[in-house]
C-alpha cells in the first residue's frame, strides 16, 4: 500500500502552516472520527483499518523528495518545509478491535497530539478507516446471508485499481471472507487462494466435455468445472457427470462445479439432484454472476443448494443502497484543554465536545442494549443511570439496573508507537461473527433493520448544552 | 501502483497450467475487452487506463519470490514454475486513444497472442480498464454539468484505499477533471493542487473572525475561506468581507470563499451578492458537499452563482445508479485461426465472434452516427451500406451515403513494446471534451438519454449466425 506523507489534501499542508506560524502547532488537541449513519441501510458498521492505519502513523515522515515537490508549489515558506523534514507522529490512538460491531455517532478512533499532527494525519486515517471499514461490513452481510455457506472473494477485475483490491481483501477478512481468487492477496496476507477455469477455457477447446477431461488431467484432486458455456443442465451437468465417473475411476473425486448464470437457486437445486441420483454427493455446487446479500438470501430462501457463494462486483464496489462510501468525518473536539464545538443549523451535524469514552451495555442475555459515549472525566456512568439521545437532550431513558458496563476502546498507540502486535485476521472475523451474534434481535435484518441505541451521558449532554448556549450568546 | 504478476484470479494460473500441458500454450488467440451497459444509465463510456495497461504488459513478469510462493500451493509442477520464469507479454495490442467517447457492445482492448499470455493477462486488464473507464465517464459527465465552472477532484479521504486514490486522480483528468486536492497526485501525475482549510481551522481559534484573519496573513494571496462553520451568510460571509477590506488594505486580494453545507443555489446567490456589493466582484465561490452531476445541474438551472465545484466521494465512488463497477469483459474471438463463440440463453450475452475492426460513421455536420463492429478481414465497409444490430440480425439499418466511415483503433503495442509515448493528461482531456461535443443531440442528456447506435456489418453478422447454426446442429 502506498505509505507516503503527500498522500493527502493540500489544505493539511496549508493549515499545518498556518498553525505554526501563529504558533499553534504545539497545543494539545483531540480529535475524534466517526460516522454518522451505518453504511447500506443496516444498524451497524464492522470496524477495519485500524492496523494499516497505524502502519501510516508509525512511518510517517517527509523525504528530501517530497519537500523538494512542495517547494515547487510556491506555497510554503523555507521555516515551515524544516519543520515538515522533522515531522512525525507522536500522539496517542484509542479504538476499538478490529472486527468490532460499531455504531452512527460514536468515537472510533480517537487521536490525541500536537494540533500539528493531530490535524495532518485526517485526511490518511479517513482514506484507510472508510474504506476498510465499508468493506468488512459489505462482507459481514454476505457472509450472514451464506449462513454455513463459504463466501469466496473475487472482486479483484472490477475493483478500484490494483491495490483497492488488495485493501478489499483484507478488509473482506474482517467481515468473515475469509477466501479469495486474488494470489497477490493470498500471498501477501497468508488468506486461502481459489480458483478454476473460466469459459474462455470450454471455448478454447470448442467441445465441453473435451475441456472438462483436458481440466480433469490437469487437476485431478482439485477440479472444479464451469458448467454454463452451453447450457448448465441439458450440457454442462451431464458432461461435469461424465467427467466424475471419469475420475472415478482412476481413483480421484470431482471437487465441484460453477453455475454462473440464470436462476441459481433452480438450477442449483436441480443439479444437486443430477449429481446425487449419478452417485456424487459430494460435488460441492458453486454459484456466482452478480451476488449480494439479497440475492444469497433468495437462492436460501427458496431452497437453492449452493455450497460456496463466490462474490466479485459487489463485494468489491461496496454496492447496494448507502453503500459506495462511508461518509465518516474526523473532528477537533478539544483543544489546548478546552472542549470544541461545531455548531450548525442541522443539530445531526453538530459535534459532540470534549475527550471521551464509548460504553457498551450489555443484558445479562449476554445482548448488547446500547453504546453510550461519556467524557473522558466522566466516572460517574452507572447501570440505572440516566443517559441522553445524542442529538437532542430531551430525549432520555434509563439504562437498565441489570446490565454490564464495558469499554470499548483501549489505547493502541503511544508516543507514536503502536502497543500491541497486531491480530491474526481469522481472529478479527471470529470476533466479527461474535459480535453479530450478540447485537439486539432484528439488528441483522436486511431490510429496515431495528436501530441499535446510542446514548450520550448526563455529563456530555450537559457540556453541549452549555457550548451551544455560549455560542449563542456570543452571536450579535 | 502496484505492478505485480500475482496480481491476477488464481483460475488464470490454473488455466495456464493446463494449457501448457495441454500443449495448447502457443496456439494464436484473440481477445476482446467490451462492456454491455454503459454505466450511470448513460450512453456512453469514456476510455480510459489505456497507459497504466501498457505499463502493466511491459512490465508482466514473475520474480523468484512469486514463484516461491505458488510452490507452495502444492498446485503446480516444476515445468509449469519454469515456464512462469520465462513468460512475458509478447502479444499485440489495439486500442482507441484514451478519452475517446466508447459505447456497448465495441471491442475497446483487442488483445492478440499466445493463448497463455493472451488469456493470462485478463484479470489485470480488466481491473485496470474497467475502473479508470469508470473515473473517467463520471468526471466528465460531471464536469459537463458544471459548464465553463471549474471542478476540482478531492475525493482521497473516500476512495477506496491509498492507491485507489492516485486511479480517481488519473482518470478523472481524462474525464476533464484536472485540479485536484491529493498531493501525491499533484506530484505525481503534475496536476495543479487545490486547498485551503477545514472546519477544524476556525474550531480550533473558537472564533471565526480571528481564524479567518490568521490564515489570511499566512496566505494572503492564495486566500479561500470556509464560511459554514457557524452560519454562512449570518456570519462566514461577513467575517470574510471584513477580511477582504483587511487584506485589500494590505495590497492583496481575498481569492474566493467555500459553501459546504446548505442550500448551493441560495447561499451562492446571496453570497455573489453580498460579495459584489461590499467591492469584491473578484472573489470567487466554491460550492462542495455531496456532489454530483446532479446536483452541479440544479444548482446551476436555479442561477446559482458557483465558480468552482469540488466533487469527493460521489466522484471517488463512481457514485450513482448504474455506477459503482464497469461489468466490462474479456472474451476469446478466436484462437487457432477459427473464430470462436460464447453461446448463451441470454442473446445480450452471446460473443462478436472474430478479430475485428472497429469504424465510426461521422455525419456532414461532424457529428457521430453510429459505430459499426467489422472483421478485421471485411473490407467491404462502405457508407451507404446495411448494417445490422449487435444481438438481432432481422434488425438492420442503412448507412448514410454521405457518412465518413473511420477506424477508431490502432495498434498501440506489437510484440509486447509500446508503440507510441504516452500523451499528456490534458491532450486525453481535451479529446474527451471534444468528442462529446461531437456527440448525436440528446446523448449527454443526464436522464433517459439517446441511445447511441452500435452496429455490426454484414459479414461480422453472418458469420455469427453461422456459428450458431453449427453449434445447434453439434447439440443432441
Amino acid at each position: 500500500m502506498t505509505s507516503s506523507a503527500l498522500l493527502t489534501d493540500l489544505y493539511q499542508l496549508t493549515m499545518l502552516a498556518g498553525y505554526l506560524e501563529q504558533g499553534m502547532a504545539e497545543r494539545p488537541a483531540s480529535f475524534d472520527l466517526y460516522f454518522r449513519t451505518p453504511p447500506y441501510r443496516g444498524s451497524y458498521a464492522i470496524f477495519a483499518g485500524l492496523e494499516p492505519a497505524l502502519d501510516y502513523l508509525e512511518n510517517l515522515r517527509f523525504t528530501e523528495e517530497d519537500l523538494a515537490y512542495l517547494q515547487t508549489l510556491g506555497l510554503f515558506k523555507t521555516r515551515f518545509l524544516d519543520f515538515l523534514r522533522h515531522f512525525r507522529f507522536r500522539g496517542q490512538v484509542i479504538a476499538p478491535p478490529e472486527g468490532t460491531a460499531v455504531f452512527a455517532d460514536t468515537p472510533l478512533l480517537s487521536v490525541q497530539g500536537s494540533l500539528a499532527e493531530a490535524q495532518f494525519v485526517e485526511t490518511a486515517l479517513l482514506n484507510i478507516i472508510n474504506f476498510q471499514t465499508l468493506v468488512a461490513t459489505k462482507a459481514a452481510r454476505i457472509q450472514q446471508a451464506a449462513g454455513d455457506a463459504t463466501v469466496l472473494e473475487f472482486g479483484l477485475r472490477r475493483a478500484q485499481g490494483p491495490d483497492g483490491a488488495l485493501s478489499v481483501a483484507r478488509a473482506a477478512c474482517v467481515g468473515g471472507v475469509l477466501c479469495t481468487s486474488n494470489v497477490l492477496a493470498g500471498k501477501n496476507l497468508g488468506l486461502p487462494l481459489r480458483g478454476t477455469h473460466a469459459h474462455s477455457w470450454v471455448m478454447a477447446f470448442g467441445d465441453e466435455l473435451a475441456a472438462f477431461r483436458a481440466y480433469a488431467s490437469t487437476f485431478p484432486d482439485q477440479c472444479v468445472l464451469l458448467v454454463d458455456t452451453y447450457d448448465s443442465l441439458q450440457s454442462g451437468v451431464p458432461n461435469a457427470i461424465i467427467v466424475a465417473r471419469e475420475l472415478r475411476e482412476a481413483g480421484h473425486e470431482l471437487q465441484g462445479i460453477r453455475l454462473d448464470s440464470g436462476d441459481l437457486a433452480y438450477l442449483s437445486r436441480k443439479a444437486r439432484e443430477m449429481f446425487d441420483e449419478a452417485g456424487f454427493p459430494q460435488v460441492r455446487i458453486v454459484a456466482s454472476n452478480e451476488l449480494d446479500e439479497f440475492v444469497i438470501d433468495s437462492i436460501r430462501e427458496e431452497g437453492g443448494r449452493v455450497d460456496i457463494y463466490g462474490v466479485g462486483t459487489k463485494l468489491a464496489s461496496c454496492a447496494g443502497e448507502g453503500g459506495g462510501a462511508l461518509g465518516g468525518v474526523y473532528k477537533l473536539v478539544e483543544c489546548d484543554g478546552q472542549p470544541r464545538l461545531k455548531v450548525t443549523g442541522d443539530p445531526e451535524k453538530s459535534t459532540l465536545p470534549g475527550r471521551k469514552k464509548l460504553y457498551r451495555a450489555t443484558g445479562t442475555d449476554g445482548r448488547f442494549l446500547q453504546d453510550v459515549v461519556a467524557l473522558a472525566a466522566d466516572d460517574h456512568l452507572q447501570p440505572g443511570q440516566r443517559v441522553y439521545a445524542p442529538h437532542n437532550p430531551l430525549q432520555s431513558r434509563r439504562l437498565p439496573e441489570d446490565c454490564r458496563l464495558d469499554e470499548l476502546r483501549r489505547p493502541v498507540m503511544e508516543a507514536g508507537r503502536r502497543l500491541h502486535a497486531p491480530e491474526p485476521l481469522d481472529q478479527l472475523a471470529r470476533r466479527c461473527h461474535q459480535q453479530l451474534e450478540q447485537l439486539p434481535e432484528g439488528c441483522l435484518r436486511l431490510i429496515n433493520p431495528h436501530r441499535y441505541k446510542v446514548s450520550i451521558s448526563g455529563d456530555l449532554s450537559d457540556l453541549r448544552s452549555q457550548l451551544i448556549e455560549r455560542a449563542l450568546k456570543e452571536k450579535p
